[in-house]
Parts: C-alpha cells; sequence; structure tokens
C-alpha cells in the first residue's frame, strides 16, 4: 500500500490490558483507511468515524483483477484458554500490513455481544495485535447482527401468525383477506406469494380458474407444528429462555407450543451472511430456509410464508463487509459471525472475496512483478483445523469457489502440554507447574495432536505453516520440538511468532515465512504436485457416507453411531432431496473425537450422531455429535458488573 | 440557513405512492444537511449516506444560544386513518426552511419495525412532505431501536439468572463468587455492584468487617416473583409472545415463570431515551429502573442488579441524535419512539435541545434583530392534544425545562365530521359519503371536540394555532366554519394547509401564521397576560388527586373510579416513595374519555382506573384506563408480503 499511514506503537512491559492498549492508540479515520485499501470515496460508508460498510460494487469494479494470496488461520486442539488464532490473524496482518509494508487485511467474525457481557470478554485479539476500537468492535458494530434477529424473528413471527389465522379462519375467508377481490375480480396477490404459487405449478393460470382444491393447497401451508425448528433469537446469554411456552396469551385461544430461543449467531440468517456470494444469493438462501414440515411431510419455507423480500431489506445493509482497522492502523473486514458450535465459525465469503479484489493484482503481470505487488488476506475459522478448518475447506470454500494459498495451525506449547498429558487447564484458575516450565518430553507426546492437525490439513493439498504462539514461559528447546515435529508432519514450515507482546514487528518472521510460502518459494514447494480438493463429494454419497467420511479422515473414529432420531433425520432428508449438502458436524472442540477428556490423538473410537438438522438456505446439513447448548448462560459474576461509562462518555472496564 | 441548499419538488398529480416521491428524490449527503444546519464537521457521524448521528458536543458549543421558537405540533381526537400531525410536522418544516428560507427543523420519533411489516406502514410523513430515504427511515436507522431491545433484555436476563443463582447458592457462595477474595484478604468488588452498597449503607465499612447478615443482605436481593414487572422486548409485531412461560429447560431446575414480551419501544429504556437530558442523566435513570420488590416489599433496580453501567454502554451512541432530511431537503431530527400507548409517544429531549440550540440566536440581538434570526423547532407528540400535548407538557417539558411557544391543533373535516355524528370511520372500508360531500350543519356540530382540545391547550398558556390538514373534498365553506369555531374557542389563528399535496408551498400560510404567532405578533396576542404553567404539581399531591386533575380537566370526567388493583398499587407506590411523580394516562385516543365510541365531547362520565404501573427511571406512574396491548399481532396478509428487494438492492413494496 503506497500511501499507507502506520499507526506507531508504544510497547510497554508489562503488557497493559488489552482495553488500556486499544485506548491509548488513536485510530485514523475510517475514510482513510477505505482509501488506503483502494476502496474509493463513494464505495464506503462510515458508521461513526472508525468503522464504515464497503458496497458490494468493489468485487464488480475489480473483477478483472487476480485475487491476493488467500491464507487461513486455523489451530490445533485449544485449552479452554485459547491458544491465539484472533491475535495470530491481526498480529499478521499488522507484520505483512505495517511491518513489511505490503497490502495485508485481516478478516474476522463479528462478536457476539452474548459473552461480551457474561464471562468471555471480547474477541479482538488481543495485546498488541488488535481491532480497534475494541469497544466498537464488540458492541453493535454497524447493526448486522441486529437484523440478523430482526430477520430470524420477523419469519417466526410469521410462521406463528400463519399457525393461528389458518387455525381460526376457512380456506375461503384466508384467501379473501391474502389475495383480496379487486373491483374487476382479479385478484390482489402480493409479490411475497408469487414464489409459492410457482412452487405448486399455479402460475400457469389465472387466480379467478383455480380450483378449489388449488386455492386451499396455496393458502394452507398446514404447519406440523411438532416439526417446527425455527426458533426466535437474541444476542444474549439469557438461559431462562433455552426452554419456554408460547402462545399462552387468552387472545392465542389456547394454541400453546413449547419452543425455546437462541443466540443470535446461532440463527441460520447468520450463517447465510457469512455464506452468500451475492445481494441475489442471500435472497434465494433466505427464502430456501425451511422453518417445519406440512402434515403431509413437504418442506415449509420462508419463501411459502411470502416473507424472504421483507428479510431481504432487512439484511440489505448487513450484507455489506465492514471496515475496521488493527492497532499498527491495517485494514480489517469484519463481517458475520456464524455460532462455530453449530455453524460454521468462519466470517463471510463477501468479505473475503472483497479483500482479496483489493489485494489483488492487475493482469498480465511477469510473475516477479506479481509477487511484488500482490497483497494477503489472512482469514480465520473458529475452533481447531480438524472443525473450523475443515468446514471452512469443504462448506465455504464450496460455497466460494476459492481456496486458500496457505493454512496456518496456531500451536502453543501450553495446548501440546495438555495433549501430552498434562493437568487439565481450567479458565481463572492458575497453571499447573508443567505449563510455565520447560517439558520437553510431555511437550514432544503432545506433538502428534498437531500433527494429526497438520496432516489432516495437508489432505486438501494445501500448504501448511505451523504459528508457535510464543508466551514468556517458552523455552527455546520446547520450539525447537514444535517445529521438528512439524516438519516430520509435512508443514512447510514452523514459526514462533511474538505478536501478543510485539505487534506486528513480533510477527515478522511468521509474515515472512508465509508470503514465502504463498508465493511457493520454499524449496519443498517446488516440485510439488499437491492440488487442492475437497475432502468429499457432496453428490452421488449418502449423509451416512459423508458423516462417516469426516469422522474417520479427520477425527479419527473407527466407526460411526447413528443413534435413532439421526436415522429418522436421514430418511426424512433424502426424502425431501436435502441428502445432497455438505455436512457441518457439532462436537466438542476440546478433543480430536466428541468426547472433550480425549486429549492427544484418540483413534478408533465409535462416533456418535444423535441427531441432524438442516440450514437449507444456508446450504448444509448439520449432524450432532453432543448435546450442543445453543444459548449459553450468565454467571453469578458476570462481565457486565465491570462495566461504567465514565464522565467522557468513555466505556471502562469491558475487559 | 444562508448556504441553504433546496431540494426542488416535482409536483405530479395525482400523487404517487410515498415510496415513489421519495425515491424520485436524491436527497443530499447527510454531512451536507449537517453543515447547513451549523453542525460541525466533527460533530456529525455518518451512517451511511443519508443518515448522521450527532455529538451532545453541539448543545454544550452552543449553550450560550438563545433557543429558537419552539412549536408543537399535536391533533384533534383522530380517526383510525389518522389526521396527519407527521406530514404536517414535515411540511410545516419545508414551508418554513425551503419555502421561506428561515431556519427550520423537524423533530419526528423513530419509528418501530413492528408496524412496518404490520398492517401499517411506515410513518415518515406522507406526500410531498417527508422524510427520506423513506425506507431508510422505516428500517433501523442507526439502529437505536435495536439498542434499547438489548439494553432492556440484558436487564431482564441478569434479573432471572440472579433469580437462579439465589436459588441454588448459599450467601457465603454468592459473596465468594460476586466479590472474590484477592490474596491479601481484600475483596474485588465488581464497579457495577457499588451503588448497591452505598444504597445499604455498608460503604462506609471495610467488606472484611461486613456482619453474616449485612453479606446476606448485599448478595440476596430476594426478588418476589409474583412483582416481576420487566419484561424481554423485541421489536416486531409478534402475537404469540404475549404471554408465555420462561426457565422450561431441565438446566433450569424447574423455576419456570409466567412473563411475556413487549414491543421494543413499549420499553422503560425507550422512555428514558426520550426523556434524558444528558449522558449522566441516562446512566442515573437507567440505574433507578425498578424491575421488581423484594420478598420485603423494597423496589429491585437495575443498579442493584449492577447493570446500569452495561446498559449505558450499550445506550451510548443511541442518545446521540439521528439527523435525517426532508423531501426539499431540510434537516430532521428522528430521535426516540416511546409508545404512546403507555408511554409519553414524543421524541426525544436532546434532539429538541440540539435544535433549539442550532436554531438559536445568539444573545444581545435587538427584539427586531432576533425575529430575523431566530430558526423554528417544530416538534411532534403522538395521539390527540389531550392525551400527547397533555404528557408533553406535564412530563417530557417537567424534564426538559422547556416550553413550546406555539402549540399547533391538526383537524381534518373529516375526523370533526366523526365527532359531528357521521358514520364510523374504518381503515380500508371506502368513507361513508356524509365523508366526501359537504355537510356543513354536521361539522359545525363535530367542531365542539376542536374547541375542547383548543380550551385544554390554553389551559397551559400557550398561544393555538389551528392547521386544518386539507383533502380534496372539502369545502371552503366548510374550512371557515372550522376557523369560526377555533377562534371562537381561544386559537390565535386558524390556517388551511395543503402540504401533502405540494410540499412546504401548501404549508407557506401556516408557516406564515405559526412564525406571527410564535413571535407574538398577532394583534390578539399583544395584551396577553398568559404564562405557561403545569396542570399539576407533582409533589404535595396524592397519585389520585394528580390523576383526577387529568380526567376531569382535561378528559372531562365527571369522576374517576379506582379498581381495587389499582388502589393496592396506589398504596404500594406511596408507600415506596414514588407519589410525587407525574401520572401517563393509558386510554383509548379515539375518545376524549375512556370509551373509544363516545365522539365529540362527552362530559361526566366516570373515568376508571384499572392498574397503575410504574417507570421509575423514565419518571412517571401510568395509569390504564383500558386493557393495553403492549405487544401488535400481525394479520393474515402482512406489510412484509409485498416488499421486495429489487436487482438495483432497491427495497420495493415497502408501501
Amino acid at each position: 500500500m503506497s500511501d499507507f499511514k502506520r499507526l506507531k506503537l508504544n510497547l510497554e512491559k508489562p503488557v497493559p490490558s488489552d482495553f488500556q492498549i486499544s485506548r491509548n492508540q488513536k485510530p485514523k479515520h475510517i475514510t482513510e483507511v477505505a482509501k488506503e485499501s483502494g476502496v474509493l470515496e463513494d464505495e464506503i460508508e462510515p458508521y461513526g468515524a472508525y468503522k464504515g460498510k464497503v458496497k458490494l460494487d468493489v468485487i464488480d469494479r475489480l473483477h478483472n483483477r487476480k485475487d491476493g494470496r488467500y491464507i487461513l488461520v486455523t489451530g490445533i486442539t485449544p485449552t479452554p484458554l485459547g491458544e491465539g488464532k484472533s491475535t495470530t490473524t491481526v498480529g499478521l496482518a499488522q507484520a505483512i500490513g505495517a511491518t513489511l509494508g505490503k497490502t495485508a487485511f485481516a478478516n474476522v467474525r463479528q462478536p457476539s455481544m452474548g459473552p461480551t457481557f457474561g464471562v468471555k470478554g471480547g474477541a479482538a485479539g488481543g495485546g498488541y495485535s488488535q481491532v480497534i476500537p475494541m469497544d466498537e468492535f464488540n458492541m453493535h458494530i454497524t447493526g448486522d447482527i441486529h437484523a440478523v434477529g430482526m430477520a430470524n424473528n420477523l419469519l417466526a413471527a410469521a410462521l406463528d401468525t400463519r399457525i393461528f389465522h389458518e387455525s381460526t379462519q376457512t380456506d375461503k375467508a384466508l384467501w379473501k383477506r391474502l389475495c383480496p377481490e379487486r373491483k374487476d375480480g382479479s385478484r390482489d396477490i402480493p409479490i411475497g406469494l408469487t414464489a409459492r404459487i410457482k412452487k405448486l405449478g399455479l402460475d400457469t393460470k389465472d387466480p379467478k380458474e383455480w380450483t378449489e382444491e388449488e386455492i386451499s393447497k396455496f393458502v394452507r401451508l398446514d404447519v406440523d407444528q411438532e416439526t417446527i425448528t425455527w426458533k426466535r433469537v437474541l444476542d444474549l446469554n439469557d438461559r431462562s429462555l433455552r426452554g419456554i411456552t408460547i402462545n399462552e396469551a387468552p387472545t392465542e385461544k389456547g394454541l400453546t407450543r413449547k419452543t425455546g430461543f437462541d443466540i443470535t449467531v446461532a440463527s441460520e440468517v447468520m450463517a447465510i451472511l457469512a455464506l452468500s456470494t451475492s445481494l441475489k444469493d442471500m435472497r434465494e438462501r433466505l427464502g430456501k430456509m425451511v422453518v417445519a414440515s406440512s402434515k403431509s411431510g413437504e418442506p415449509i419455507t420462508c419463501e411459502d410464508l411470502g416473507c424472504a423480500g421483507a428479510l431481504t431489506a432487512i439484511m440489505k445493509d448487513a450484507i455489506k463487509p465492514n471496515l475496521m482497522q488493527t492497532l499498527e492502523g491495517t485494514p480489517v473486514f469484519v463481517h458475520a459471525g456464524p455460532f462455530a458450535n453449530i455453524s460454521i465459525g468462519a466470517s463471510s465469503i463477501l468479505a473475503d472475496k472483497m479483500a482479496l479484489k483489493l489485494a489483488g493484482v492487475e493482469p498480465g503481470l511477469t510473475e516477479e512483478e506479481e509477487k511484488e505487488q500482490v497483497g494477503y488476506v489472512i482469514t480465520e475459522a473458529g475452533f481447531d483445523f480438524t472443525m473450523g478448518g475443515e468446514r471452512f475447506l469443504n462448506i465455504k470454500c464450496r460455497a466460494s469457489g476459492l481456496k486458500p494459498d496457505v493454512i496456518i495451525i496456531v500451536a502453543t506449547v501450553r495446548a501440546l502440554k495438555v495433549h501430552g498429558g498434562g493437568a487439565e487447564v481450567k479458565a481463572g484458575a492458575p497453571l499447573p507447574l508443567e505449563y510455565t516450565t520447560e517439558n520437553v518430553e510431555m511437550l514432544r507426546k503432545g506433538c502428534a495432536n498437531l500433527q494429526k492437525h497438520i496432516e489432516n490439513a495437508k489432505q486438501y493439498g494445501v500448504d501448511v505453516i505451523v504459528a508457535i504462539n510464543r508466551m514468556s514461559s517458552d523455552s527455546d528447546k520446547e520450539h525447537d520440538v514444535i517445529k521438528e515435529a512439524s516438519l516430520a508432519a509435512g508443514a512447510t514450515d514452523a514459526i514462533v511468532s511474538n505478536h501478543w507482546e510485539q505487534g506486528g514487528q513480533g510477527a515478522k518472521d511468521l509474515a515472512e515465512g508465509v508470503i514465502k510460502c504463498a508465493n511457493g518459494e520454499y524449496p519443498s514447494q517446488k516440485d510439488s504436485t499437491e492440488k487442492f480438493d475437497f475432502l468429499y463429494a457432496t453428490e452421488g454419497k449418502t449423509i451416512e457416507e459423508k458423516i462417516s467420511i469426516i469422522a474417520k479422515k479427520m477425527y479419527g473414529a473407527g466407526d460411526v453411531e447413528f443413534l435413532p432420531a439421526a436415522q429418522e433425520k436421514i430418511k426424512e432428508y433424502t426424502a425431501q432431496g436435502f441428502d445432497n449438502l455438505p455436512i457441518c458436524i457439532a462436537k466438542t472442540q476440546y478433543s480430536l473425537s466428541h468426547d472433550a477428556k480425549l486429549k492427544g490423538v484418540p483413534t478408533g473410537f465409535t462416533f456418535p450422531i444423535r441427531d441432524i438438522k438442516a440450514s437449507i438456505g444456508a446450504g448444509y446439513l448439520y449432524a450432532l455429535a453432543a448435546e450442543i447448548q445453543t444459548i449459553p448462560g450468565l454467571a453469578t459474576k458476570c462481565g457486565f458488573m465491570n462495566v461504567e461509562v465514565n464522565n467522557d462518555g468513555e466505556i471502562e472496564g469491558l475487559f
């Protein structure tokens, strides 16, 4: 970036709190960040001084460009403390962008406000590798999560209201109300219902000619209440709403039903925001969302309820990626944040596409010119490689048509020691001795976990760099052990990074390695014949087969057991024609297996699938290998209790 | 406004749809509107191209200025079709600002998205008197309603979670978790709980010295679940959530309880947004919100739950007024939208204060100079004068310290005929003949309703202008009847306005009259000794007395009956020290009385108070004279069914 203005770091030791660091840095105005990033003045829509939405026009304007390099950041099987994927993503962008002076975008997820006010705190990276201002990053941003919630809940209200009206009205009354007769005898059909008319094959016929049976089919969705999968959402940790009964007011005539709320980021609408490739694509995906089945077993969609246009209108601005900046002033796209527990846990395809074009090069350059000019897009996938990376590749890349040039696997000495037999690590509790002193043997044993993730990643034909996220108690010898194990497992390199303590400068070595790898300059890459491929084909394989491939090839399972509920769903979805979708498996992130207690590299276990659910609009089935809580709770002492707004209007104590 | 750029109207006949008119006008960039309005470059935070937040710094910067003229727009007892208050507010601002070239701000409420996607449609004015872009006006704007919902619901989650944790933990365990012991034996007390410590008088004592009883008092709120008044909210018409049972998930250990959702604009947090006079004031009001009583009858507040700082953080940006523009490019503040059914139904004090400063004049001018330079702030109150105006004056003006210079009462021939005995007017049904042809007798009889509103308004010592909102079937003779009746009842003038069809030009006469009146230039104003006063004092009068004054002096009641539930609440609130607050009465807007069927000027009726509730943070009690639905439902055919996003990304069919 030619006229890039770096924000200087004033490194202190010990490293102050994330919040202090963020507040002590004065960000550039977002229009400046946009300009430096190659976004034109009329393509950026500022939301306050430090956030902005970028119009999708950018992608069209630059469609001739060859994409920049696409770097995926994933990790090993983590501890509950987290091993620093977000921090590495941001630190690496600072290193490439601010330290090395090349174009670099960090693409991250928008955090939910539930955890922000719960125990966890923010998700803007940490130390000297952060997205700023961190308080704005952790609240509202430009309102996308709110839009997702509105869209999700309008659909829920539309569904329940329709059931209510169908229960109290004849076909004739429904017909009269939904499509009132005009003076000339024609019918005023709302545009939202035209898709249903087409689906029923009635679009070729004048509504005046419809038979009573056809009218009935059109006006009566005949929802089987037992099959409703659509839940309402709130962007909060509200455990009281996990299980509720609705329709208890006297006005609702006794049509009570049991349901619950999810956290907003668990909504299928959020997954669609992440996976859409255009406004039109989002419109179609929203229409395809299935909310229930009819009494005759047919899927009822958002389109059937006449809601898809309105949901698209609600999401019209949310689809534009949000631009922010790192602590060193390099650009960051913050866009979409689907819940990693049941969804892909990655940021949006559109943000990636946009960043890749902005980091891209004009066609016709020589290889050397291209290497000189090309930029880097560093995008993160939630959880470890084997969950987040697998979903990123098989679901997100399948939808986007993109493929990463490098996969980074973030590892820490601490987490690898857990896999080598170390004592349990708990958030809030002091670390056992083995984690704060050198223990080469334990570490060496634990490296098997890292090696399994490397081998898994290599199955996709992508080069792997291991980023060793340095902590102060690590020894050089320990770092050497990790490097050795990484190379043995097929990683192109393994590099220590100290971005938390030093910002971009601390990740300079890692950045140089990543650039080298992304441009195929490691000797080991020269004669490689590796080619990117998905783990499984979506067509021509049964749901069971696809799940088995993931469980065996990625997790190390010996066998997969489909429990009765899952078997039933497989039958149902296959009958409904939804068996040709990729699969998102929901399981613990704390083990390669389904059992959080199994550290290291468990093998031969029987992997249980309890249930299968569908996100038809987002475009995948999700298989549950565990009971997944889709709305967290608050603790006795909560994050919110520390928050205050001071007399200058600044937020204190968010972290 | 010296360098004001007027957006020209291209008047068509018949008047196209609101949406067509809005789309055909290209708005100015919001930074241009801000600049023309006297907002400095670093005081405006654009949210996209056509909306922006204005920092509260403006009010401080201009604190030396004398306020502009303050014009309140209210109406007569309306029909369900609405009599055009919003349209008059916007049209008058266009007339003063664009036609007459003076400074003029329209201050309006942010509409809820519930009705937007329900039957009602938008609320941006109409015809050639609109806020634009109307689709942005009717959705999200800058996210304030979403912030209100988040703040409201975080408090709800905090309350229910606290009850859960208190039910499962001993005092000692709660103490240990809420305020963990540090290594040195001191306690880490979250900042959010310090207010409770002070309230209990424990702040003078080292926590180490607290007795078991004191610890118990501090950690155990001991909420009486039967007394919980705090509900969750959604900005949607979702009737299924009116009555629900929560805590039914197995994790919640059987602590089920009945509750319900309100529409977000009915939240007390929204009323606080409207009534706060600064960030600090908002912080204090949020803390004072009462959510329940303890088992010993003491009010439990947001502050007791340690939530008030976090709620303020969530609302930190929402408190800044939003700037938009009219169809003719004059500035509009859109800020807060408390539900008129149970709250004040007026936009925010801060938006009014800010506009009054921006429309104000430097001190030391001669009377003539001041008249020449001063600007006008036109603000609207929901419902008719006798409800919305009364609340505006007795609640909003009491909190703000402001008083209006002119009260406008909007009247239509149509609505006055209803009060003169005309047949019922229903939305969607054709108008009976008396409304589309001249009927002077019926109209003359109906003018009594207008006269009662005028007389009511005059009780506050403010001059009244009647705005006759012209419709095409009106006759000149009918307009003369209204004028005559208005003057007879004490109005300073009554002026026909045709802004819907002609924009600002159509409201030119009205604008001239309002300016003349606001500057005291009508002959009738010359020797006036009228002085602004509230209808009642809040201190030194019982709750019953205050309600009786409103019911008798404003509504025309002969007597007030307090039903048992209301009597009990009066006792409770009086005991809790909440009897010195003003009162917001919730009743039908379709009659001066509590009975929608009583048109004209009913007198001598007994006015029933069924129940009384409290919005302690907002600063009023509200007395229910009717069953008020606090979350609407959706119809069989809904607004959302007409909405689509076209290939250019534009929203179609919102209206």
